[in-house]
């Protein structure tokens, strides 16, 4: 289907928008009419350069408060909008958005509504011009998109149809079932948004919280059926306003959103995207690796230094199927001058498919000379940058990016280790969902509750994604704290590496000297009056610095190391099946790193 | 009275939070445990350290799901509360707020809330400690203080008393009046905070945008009136949660709170603070000037260089009654490395008494040798970092800073500016409230609605504060816009002047080659539109680049000159009363704005 996006949707200014639309791949545009105000570009201009780049302008909008008004104000609104149709002349533009009237001026009936907006479509069509009608959620009188369709169905003129816009119909808990009474010729416009479910003024609600569908909790998808379903034949249009977006990077947000309509239309059954090929585990965890730190750290935690890269100064580090490789070749060129988190592998049945299909959600695709394995790897940037490799590991019917090791005699004492458990990522300020978004339709995994934790300096945003076995996951996070809390307060990534015994692990770490972050007595003081554990289990923790958490299912046990650059490592064991990540221990544990750096 | 703030309203560590409350000078703290927790400190240093600050620990909080339980679950509760006592005794703390169930465990039973409440009590009696009950607004059962109230009195022992919290009260629309029925004796505790009036769900409003009173829409006075007349001897403390000062300098949140509470004594008259002196008008801006651009521009503005300062380098510039001074010995050490505003004169019949008013609001006494004149000046710092001397220009009852200067003969041809009709500030980020009630409090102005003004790159938050005739008036900005959107974007401040011919005024800026800001076309098509503006008028404003407003009363002109570091001019003339600053124009001059330095 054809796409198209509101001006509004994105940051800077109008020219900008437009380049990064039509960078992205939309084959339209909504202008906004506030982004032309504000342009230096004349109408006849913005046409010329929406044509170069290939887009169409689908819509010019809004005007607002048209129907329902006395005569002398009715006088002026024709007024004005042969005004803004001599606008859209000069834009190329044949579409107008009527949104329903909010004004203390206008009535309730619908019959004069009726026949003012016959009146304003008969002048538009001697124009060459459309109008499309929305229901406004908070619209005066008409405020639900079956009382629009009522009343162009009784206004019955040819250039009036209606547009429907699913948060102005999802928001007010509207049936959109209705939807497929109209005639899809009336739908002029489809405009799609989504929001995250708050119990607030749907007004402010729109104007701030609004998001790409799939990005909040609206069941975008379900009406859109109910749209097709009418014959409905016109664009995929996005219209959202959100505060984040307009202060994010024009680009990446507008190919953002492309991808949530591409995943959209699959939804719908509109595209032969391949399928997901979820993730089945972590193949690798990739760290840029300066100095001796990291080395001295993995050998602490139990892993032994088992091969060496052919060609590059790359390292593998093993311990039960965790497997760490250390990159000493990636510097202050390659954006890591820093020990970090460079890459992660992913273990997939099919890495040429996994990839295929990320390119078609228009993940950007790495060139192949990062790769640290020379055997065929598929990589691409996840939205923090992190690259993310599709493996297939020692398999017979695929080559293994471990065939370019030199295995090396390992000589280490294991300390329970069994597997990379998750992987915390830091996402940039203004891509949170973003990222989500980018991992529930990339990779096929499903997006947790968002949690909001306490940071002594701000607070953290921490929403996980997984696999549905748990096999893969990955904890997405955004740190809004003071700027000046300590070194990469903010850019702090992690592995979390299981253990089959944190306690054994735990005391291997004391005994070299390397024990886990300090956790403040008080929080044992807590645990004991919370829960009422097995004191010896009780001491123990206390003793070695183990934090606890339970839920329905079982119980978590886990610490952390120092941290090295950006990164540092947390040993966890989930004992009965327990599923979340120690989410009420993160103030204490945020609290703790920040003393650890001040 | 007695003033203490709980430490959740802050930002930092536990120990920077005490130093931070001691140091504003509150009585007391509460302790939240959350805050306790995540101390590497022992709650015996804690006491000891709150001790050598000269902090009483008012309330140790919060203690939660308590009341109305089935049997088992009570012993639960009770072992957890031993414990949580323990920890009180070491902490020297004798007050533990409970607060009313939301556990889906609780009955809907008062008598056997008021039961288990009683045992709680008993216990609690045995180590020296009280309960304070407090019913949140969105409690299971128990969600109004008068029915927390009931079940208190139902349990009556000595050692149960109630918390009452102006949120949990305010934000349900519970009539405060019926505080008057409870003794005062049994008003175990006060927690204060103010919210803008927001209609969302009232949990996420109580945990995110709280604001200290005076900052928000609640009648948290009104409230505290109430309170007082019961014969409540305890201390005023706030409890506010809030997002952004979670992220804000500790300090200074600290000072700005201590603020809130003494102008709230104030109103419930409770203190001899010396009155507000309302200023009158601007006497000066005072710039740093670096490099030719700004007396350039003030030449092209019609301005006359007046006065030379008889010690400093330091120039007078008049027209009319607007006076600006040029300081061209502001340089990297006194933090104006290129021009910038740095300080305000505002006219006010006692100088002195206002400076005292400003110091027992705890503004920032400045030291005397800042003053750009020698004749006694009192100055304090704005929340922004401006400078504010309050003066008295050429009255005989006062020496005037224009003493100081050396009279030049004035040879410009002025362009119709007749004084500073208002002057634009930027806030730090975390600071917007704070600016508010500081301008509101220490100068008496009464702040206007808050407004988000859409800027290409984000947001701009803006809210005028100004005296009762106009004769003052500021406007408080706050940018939320995309860091890399161009120098200074989120650090521009202005001056606008009044001009009583703006069109004469524009004329000649034309004509001496610094024509105003450009303004599009397309804002001029949109305001034709818009408005059934006099054609001539219409012509002359696309013709020299004028913005146009109006409002119930009257017209308002106006424009922008180029900008030279952090500073541009804006010239506007109010015609006919009216009374805003023209924000229906903010996107279109900030785009024109971002346009010029990009």
């Amino acid at each position: 289907m054809r796409t198209s996006i509101a001006t509004v949707c994105l940051s800077g200014t109008l020219e900008e928008k437009l380049t990064a639309i039509a960078a992205a791949g939309f084959d339209g545009v909504e202008i906004f009419e506030n982004d032309l105000l504000a342009s230096p570009l004349s109408p006849e201009r913005i046409r010329d350069r929406a044509a170069e780049l290939g887009l169409a302008i689908d819509l010019f909008q809004p005007f607002r408060d048209v129907e329902a008004v006395p005569e002398d104000l009715l006088a002026r609104t024709l007024r004005r909008a042969e005004k803004k149709f001599a606008v859209m002349e000069r834009l190329g533009a044949d579409l107008m958005l009527v949104c329903s009237s909010v004004s203390p001026a206008a009535l309730d009936d619908d019959a004069l509504a009726a026949e003012q907006l016959r009146l304003l479509a008969e002048r538009a069509a001697a124009h060459g011009i459309r109008i499309a009608y929305e229901a406004l959620a908070w619209g005066r009188h008409v405020n639900t998109y079956d009382h629009a369709w009522r009343i162009v169905r009784q206004a019955d003129h040819p250039a009036l149809g209606i547009c429907l816009d699913s948060f102005h119909i999802l928001s007010r808990g509207s049936d959109p079932k209705g939807i497929e009474e109209i005639p899809g010729e009336k739908i002029f416009f489809l405009q799609l948004a989504d929001a995250p479910l708050m119990a607030m003024d749907v007004l402010q609600w729109s104007r701030h919280y609004r998001c790409f569908p799939g990005q909040g909790g609206l069941d975008v998808a379900g009406l859109l059926e109910h749209v097709l379903r009418t014959g409905y034949e016109g664009p995929l249009s996005l219209e959202v306003f959100n505060d984040v977006f307009r202060q994010g990077d024009t680009a990446r947000t507008a190919v953002d959103a492309l991808r949530s309509l591409i995943a959209l239309e699959e939804a719908a059954g509109r595209t032969d995207l391949p399928a997901p090929v979820v993730p089945t585990g972590f193949a690798f965890a990739e760290l840029a690796s300066t100095g001796p730190e990291l080395p001295a750290l993995l050998t602490e935690l139990g892993f032994a230094r088992t091969g060496r890269h052919h060609s590059k100064p790359v390292e593998l580090w093993e311990q039960g199927d965790a497997r760490i490789v250390l990159n000493s070749g990636l510097d202050a060129t390659t954006g890591h001058p820093e020990p970090a988190l460079a890459a992660i592998g992913l273990e997939t049945s099919d890495p040429a498919a996994s990839a295929g299909r990320a390119r078609a959600l228009l993940a950007p695709v790495l060139p192949r000379h990062r790769a640290v394995a020379d055997a065929p790897l598929d990589a691409v940037a996840a939205p923090d940058s992190t690259e993310l490799f599709f493996c297939r590991t020692e398999h017979p019917d695929h080559p293994s990016w471990t065939g370019d090791f030199t295995p090396r005699a390992a000589s280490a004492a294991p300390a329970g280790i069994t597997h990379i458990d998750h992987v915390a990522l830091t996402q940039p300020r203004h891509h949170f969902d973003e990222a989500s978004l980018f991992y529930r339709t990339v990779l096929g995994l499903r997006p947790h509750e968002s949690l909001e934790l306490a940071d002594p300096y701000g607070l953290l945003r921490s929403r996980a994604v997984s696999g549905a076995d748990g096999s893969v996951r990955l904890a997405l996070n955004v740190a809004q704290i003071r700027p000046d809390s300590g070194p990469s307060g903010s850019l702090r990534q992690h592995i979390a590496l299981h253990s089959r015994d944190i306690v054994a692990t735990a005391r291997r770490l004391w005994e070299l000297g390397a024990p886990p972050l300090p956790i403040p007595g008080n929080y044992y003081d807590d645990l004991e009056a919370r829960h009422e554990l097995d004191p010896g289990l009780h001491r123990t923790l206390r003793e070695l610095g183990l934090l606890y958490d339970q839920d329905d299912g079982g119980s978590f046990l886990h610490l952390y190391t120092a941290t090295v650059g950006r990164v540092f490592f947390e040993v966890v064991q989930r004992i009965d099946g327990y599923q979340g990540y120690g989410a009420a221990n993160a103030p204490v544990r945020l609290a703790a790193q920040h003393a650890r750096v001040r």
